[in-house]
C-alpha cells in the first residue's frame, strides 16, 4: 500500500523523477507500447527484414490501413509498436529529416544519423513540461555504406542497435525466440524465416499472409521493398506457417 | 475500490499516460463520441454511402440545422458523430486543407491524404497540453483514382480505412450487423440498403424520411449527392423501412 | 456519494472530459443560462419575433438598461439568457463580425453565417485552457434572401435553427406551450401573440409592457423593429395579456 | 457540510462555473464590495448627486485621502465602493478613455459609451484567467444631451441603469430607503436631500461634512462639482442632518 | 477548526478573493510588514519629519547598511518598513519615475503622483497571477507648492495621507501615542520631538542616536536633509530621550 | 501537529506569503545555505580578508576545484556558501555587472553598487513566479576610494554591510566568536588572524593550509590577492593553528 | 511516517527548496545518475584514462550502440551515467559548445571551460520551472596546456576536478577502491590498470573486453583515442583481468 501511495506521487502532472530516480511518464508510455501489437526486425549479412503483426478489430476493416511498416527513404524503413497516432507523428518527423538531408547535403541520410535525430526529437517530450511522451516504439532499418543496420528507438529516447529485436506485445517472448534461434551467418531469406518463425512462435505457430506485414531493404539493392500476398504466401508455406483460415483477428485495442 | 482510485488519478489536467499505458482523457472523449447519435458509413465498388440518424429534440427544431453530414469537396463527404460544436471544427479544418490542396498543386485532394491531415491535427490535441481532445470521430468518404474509399478518424488521431463502419451511439449493434450482411459486390443502391437496414436495426426496424440524413458519391460521377427527403422515402419504401409517423424522436443529448 | 466525488473530479480546472464523455464546464455554463430571465424565438412566415423577459430588481432600477435584445445589423436582431456581461461579448463580436463581412464583401452577412462565426468562437472557449466558457445563449433572429430565420447558440459552440424556442428560466415550460401552439401558417401577429402567451404561461398569465422586451424584423422590411411601449400595451391588450402593475418584479439574479 | 465541501471545490484557482451556473469569484469580489463603505447615486430632473460615506481609521488620517468621488470628465463623475486599489485601477481606465474618445472624435465621451467600455474591461478579468475579477463597484454619473445619467458597474462586468442606488455596506438598508423616498420629480436640491437622507438613515440619523463626499453634475452646466464643507454643513443643517462632533468614526477595512 | 480550514483554502496560489470577499495574500504581506521594524512620520506646519527603528542583528553590522530611509528626489524622501528587498525594488521604481519625469516634464514630481505611480504598481502585483503582493509599506513624505505632505503606500496598493502615522512594529501602540499627542500647530522640531518620543514610547522610553534614523524636509528649503549622529544625539539630550548605551540591540527579523 | 501542516500549506509552489507574513522558500533557501561550509569575511582599517572552508569529500577530489572564493575585479573578491551551483550563477551575472560598468563608465564599479545589483537580481527570484529563489550568500569584500568594504548578500535579496561576517554551516558560533574578538584597530595581519582563529574554533582549533582558502584585497593596493599554499602555512604556523595532517576531511554535503 | 510525508509535500511539480535546504528533484536525478552502469575516470601524468561498464540487455544488441564514452573534441573525451537520452543531450551541447569556441577564438577550448559551460546549462534545469533536471553525470577528460585534466558534472550544475572518480552504479565501492590504489606518480598504463582494477572489483575481479569501453587522451598526443577489441583484450589478459565468458550480462535497466 505505502509502495503504491508514494508511486502515484510521481507520476503526474509533468516528467519528474521519482525518489528512485525514474521517470514514471516515460515508463508508462512504455506500457503503450507493450499495448500494440509485436514488431520484429532481423539483420542479416545481405539486408534487414521487418515484420509486423497486422490484427484488425474486424473484417471490414481494411488490413492495408492499418499501418505498422513504413517507407522512410529509398533505403530506410520503419516498423512501429504503440499509440498508432504518436507513430504517424515520428514518421512524418523522420521523413522530413530524410528529405532536409537529402536538400542539404546532396546525399541520402545515414540510418544511424536518422536514429538520433528521432531519439533526440522524443527526449525533448520527456524533460521539458506541457507534453506527454511519445507512446510508441520504433524500429528503424536500413543500409549504410552496404551494411544491413537496425535500431530501436524507445519512449524515453535512447537509441539501440540490434542484431534482432522485438517491440509491442509479447516481446519478451519473441525476444527469447530470436534469442535462441539468431544465426550470425544467415542471408536475407533466413532473417525472413527467424522473424517469421518468432512472430508465429506467439501465435499458436502459424500466420495469415494478410495477417503480417513484411519489407525487406537488401544491403546490394539498398532499396526498401513491402512483400506482396503472395510473397508472403510463399514465404509462410516454404516455413510451414500457414494458416487455414484468418478467423484469428482479435478485437486489439491498437 | 482501489482500482476506481488509482484511474481517477491518471484523467485529469492535461492528456497523460496511466500506469498501463492509456491516455484517458482520449479514451473518455471516445465516450462523448458514443453520445452522438450514430452515423453509418458504406462503401460498394461504384460509390460510397454516408448515412446518419438525425433525431432532434424538438418538432420546433429544424432538422436541416442538424448537420452530421457535411460536403467537403466536390469529390468527399463527412459524416460525424460527437460533440457537434468539435466536428464542426474539424470539418472546417478539413475544408481549408481542401482549398489550400487545390491552389497549392491545382488538383482535388485525395481522400487518404485528408483524412491523414485531420488526423494529424486530432493527435496534436492529444499530446501538447493546453487543450482537450476533440470529442468526435469523422466518417471521411470518397472517390480517389475512381476508386471508392471510407475512412474513419477517431479521438486518438488514428486513421482507419473501412469497406463499412459505424460511428456513435449503438455503434457495436451497428457494426455487427454491417458484418453479417456486408457484400462486397453489392452497388450503390445495395450498399444504401445495407446503411438503412443496419440503422433500422437499432430503431425497432423503421425510419422516417425527416429522421435520417443520407449522401452518396459515385465512382464514376465522383460528386457528392446529399439526397432529398423524396428520394430518401422512396428508397425507404422500397426497403419496406417507412415508419408511419416521426412521433419516436426522443430527447437525446448531442 | 460515490457518483457525486466522482463527479468533483472532472469539472475543475480547464474544460476535459468526464469518463462518461461529458463536459462539465460546459454544463455548468448551461446552468448559468437557465439562471437569467427567459428569451423567446418565433419564426414566422413574413418575419420573426423576439420576445424576453426583463423583470428588474428595483422599481428604481431603468428597465431600458436591462438589454436582452440587441440590434446586430439592420435585419439581424439578437436576444439572449444567461450570464449578462458575457452576453455582451458575445454581441460585441457579432457587431465586429457583420461590420467586417460589409466591408470585405460589400453586402450584410447571412445570418447562417454570422451564427456559425459566434459559434465557432464560443467552442474555442470550451477547449483550449485559460479561460472559462461564456455562460449565455444567443437568439439570432434575422431575414436571409427573404427567408426569415431564427438560430440558438448555446454554450457548448452548437448552432441550432428553430421554429420557435426558449432560452433561460422556464425554458421547459416555454418549450412545451410553444410545441402545442405553434402555427406554422401563422402571421407576424400571429408569432408575436404566440411569444407572449408563452412569456406570459410562466408569469401567472399576464405581463406588463415594461416588464418585457419585444422586436420583429419582417421578411419584407428586412428592418430589425424594437417595439414600443405603446405597441407593447397594445398588443397586451388585444391579447387580454395586461397586468393591472408591475408589482410582481422580483429579485431575480440576472 | 455537503453543501460546503462541494462550494469550496468550485471557488479556487481562475475563475470557473460551479455546478449550479455560478461564477464563485465574482461572487466573492462582490462581498469586497460590501467590505466598502457606501457609495450613493441619486438621477434627479435637473442633476445626478454622488454621496459617499468618508469614514476614517484615525483622527490623524487625511479625509481628502480617502478618494471615493472621481472626476471622470467635466460632465462625468464616478463613486466607488470596494476595494479601494482596484478602484483607482478602475477609474485610471475610465480617465484615459475619456481622453481617447476626446482626441478621437473631438467631443466628450457619452455617459453610457464610457460604462459599457469599462463593464467590458471588468469582464475580461472574470473570464480569462491569470488574474481575479475587480473588487470593486462604481457609480457612474454624467448628463447626456442634457439628460442626466446614472450607472452601476459591478464586479461581473454588467452595466445597469438606476434612478438611485447605493453600493457598499449597508447596500440593502439604504436601497430601501431610497425605494421608499425616491421622487420622479424633484430637482437637484431634492437629491441631495434624499442622498443624504439615506446615507443618515444606516448613521443613527446624523453626519458630519467631514464624514461625507458629495458632488452634482447639473443638467444644464453639465458640470462636475465637489461640494466643498461649507457647502455640505449648510446642506446638513438644513436637512437637521448634522451630528455635534465626529466621534463615530470607527476602524473600518477599506 | 472549520473557519481556519476554510481560511487556508482562500491563501494559496495566485491572490484570488476568500467568500467573504478578502484577498489572504495581501492581508499575509500586511503581516511581513509588522514583521519590520517600526517607521513613522510626522507632518508639521514647517516641514515633514521621518524617523525609523534601526537595530542590527549585531554590534558587527554596519548600522548604515540598514537602509529604512531613502532619498526619492531633492524634496521627497521615503521611509519603508517590512521585507527589506522589497522596499528596495519599489524605491528603485521610485526614483526611476522621480527622474522620468523631471525628464519629461522639466520639474520635480508632485508628492502625492509618486505615491499614486507607486500604489498602482503595487496594485498589478495583487491582481494579476505569477507574482506575490509586496511585502512593504513606505511613507513618502515630501514637500507639494510648499505644503508638507505625508502618503503611505500598504500593500494592497491603497494610498493614504496622513498627519503622522507609524507602520512596522507595534503599530497599534505608536499611532496610539501620535494620536493622543499630534498638536496641529507644532513646527518641525516639534514634529521631531513627537517622532522621538512616539518611538520611544515603545523602547522602554529611551533611545540611541545609532539606533535610529531620522529625516527632515522643510517647507522652505524644500530639500531632504538626513540627519548626523551629532543631530540626533542634541534632539535626543533636549528630550530626555538619551539611552545610556545602545546593548538594547535585539536579533530581530527584518 | 496543526502548527506544522499549517506551515506546509505555504511553501510549495511559488514564493508566497505565510499568514504570518513570512516566505518560506526564501527561509528554506537560508537552509540550504547553512548545508554548505562556512565563509568568513573579516574588515580592517588596511584591507578586507576572505576566508573559507575547503573541506572535500574524498582526497581524490582537487581542493582546487572547489571554488569558494572568487575574484569578481581587481579590487573586488566573493566568498560564497550554500548551493555551489546557484553560487556560480551569481558569480558570473556580477562579473558581467562589472564588466559592465567598466565599459558604460570607464571606471571600475563601486563595491555597495555591484552588491546592490545582486541583491535586486535575487529579489526577483523571490517575488516572480516560475523560478526558485537562489540558496545561496555571498560576501562581498572590495575597496571603495580607498576605504575597505564588506557586504553580505542573502536569499531574500537583502544587502547588508558588516564588519565582520560568517555565512553556512557553524554560522552562529563563527559569528559570537567574531562579535567577541573583533578589534576596530586590527590591521590586514590581525584580521587574517581573526579569521583563522574563528574559522579553527569551530574545527577543534587547528586547520590544514589545503583546507582552508583565503584571499586579501589591501585598501592602499586595491587589489585581489589569493593565498598561496604557503602563505597560508606560514599564517597557520604563526598563530598556532596548523593541524598535523588533513586526515579529517569529512563527507560534507556541498 | 511523519518524515516520509513531510519530504513527498518538497519533491513534487518544479524544484523548490525543502525546510531543510535540499532540492529533491536534484537528489532524484542523482538516483536516475546511479541506475546507469559505472564509469570511472583517471588522471596520470601523461594522460587520462576513461572507463565504462558496457553490459547490455541481450546478446542481440550491439554493445558498440551503448554509447557510454563520446569523443567532444580532438582533446577531451566524455563518459556519462545515468540516463542515456539526457546524457545525449549535454554531450551534444558539449560538442556544440566545442564547435562554437573554434570558430570564435580559432583554438580549441579549455577543458575546464567546456566543463563549467556545461554545468551552468545543467543548473539552469534545477531553477527555472516547466522541466526536469538532467538525470545524468558527465566524466570530462582532457589535456590543457599539456596538463591531463578530469572533471565531474552532477545533476545540481555543480563542477568537480577529480583525480580519479566513479559515476553510476557502484560508485561508492568503486572510489574507494580508487582512494585506496591510486599512485599520483602511475604512468598511462598504471591509471589503466587501475581503472580495469577498479571496475572489476565489482564485477567478481573479471572483464570481457566487450563489457567494457576505454578511452585515453595522452599528455602528449593531445589525442582521444578509443581502445579497441584487441587493445583492451591485451591490458585485460596483462593483468589478469579478463573473463573466460562474457555470460555475465544481466538485464540492467540504463
Amino acid at each position: 500500500m505505502q509502495g503504491q501511495n508514494q508511486q502515484q506521487a510521481y507520476d503526474r502532472g509533468i516528467t519528474i523523477f521519482s525518489p528512485d530516480g525514474r521517470l514514471y511518464q516515460v515508463e508508462y508510455a512504455r506500457e503503450a507500447v507493450k499495448r500494440g501489437t509485436a514488431s520484429i526486425g532481423v539483420r542479416t549479412n545481405d539486408g534487414v527484414v521487418l515484420a509486423v503483426d497486422k490484427r484488425i478489430r474486424s473484417p471490414l476493416m481494411e488490413r492495408d490501413s492499418v499501418e505498422k511498416i513504413h517507407k522512410a527513404d529509398d533505403h530506410i524503413g520503419i516498423a512501429s509498436a504503440g499509440h498508432v497516432a504518436d507513430a504517424r507523428q515520428l514518421i512524418d518527423f523522420a521523413r522530413r529529416r530524410t528529405q532536409i538531408n537529402e536538400l542539404r547535403y546532396g546525399e541520402p541520410i545515414a540510418v544511424e544519423t536518422l536514429t538520433k535525430e528521432v531519439t533526440d526529437y522524443i527526449q525533448q517530450y520527456t524533460q521539458v513540461g506541457g507534453a506527454r511522451p511519445f507512446g510508441v516504439a520504433l524500429i528503424i532499418a536500413g543500409i549504410a555504406d552496404g551494411e544491413p543496420k537496425l535500431y530501436e528507438t524507445d519512449p524515453s529516447g535512447t537509441p539501440y542497435e540490434w542484431k534482432a529485436l522485438a517491440v509491442g506485445s509479447d516481446r519478451g517472448d519473441i525476444r527469447e525466440y530470436l534469442e535462441d534461434h539468431y544465426d550470425e551467418d544467415a542471408d536475407l531469406d533466413g532473417g525472413i524465416e527467424l522473424a517469421l518463425d518468432a512472430l508465429a512462435s506467439v501465435n499458436d505457430g502459424e500466420l495469415t499472409p494478410e495477417g503480417i506485414g513484411m519489407a525487406t531493404i537488401g544491403a546490394e539493392t539498398e532499396t526498401f521493398h513491402q512483400l506482396t500476398e503472395d510473397e508472403k504466401t510463399e514465404y509462410l508455406e516454404s516455413f510451414d506457417l500457414l494458416a487455414s483460415d484468418d478467423s484469428d483477428d482479435e478485437d486489439t485495442e491498437e
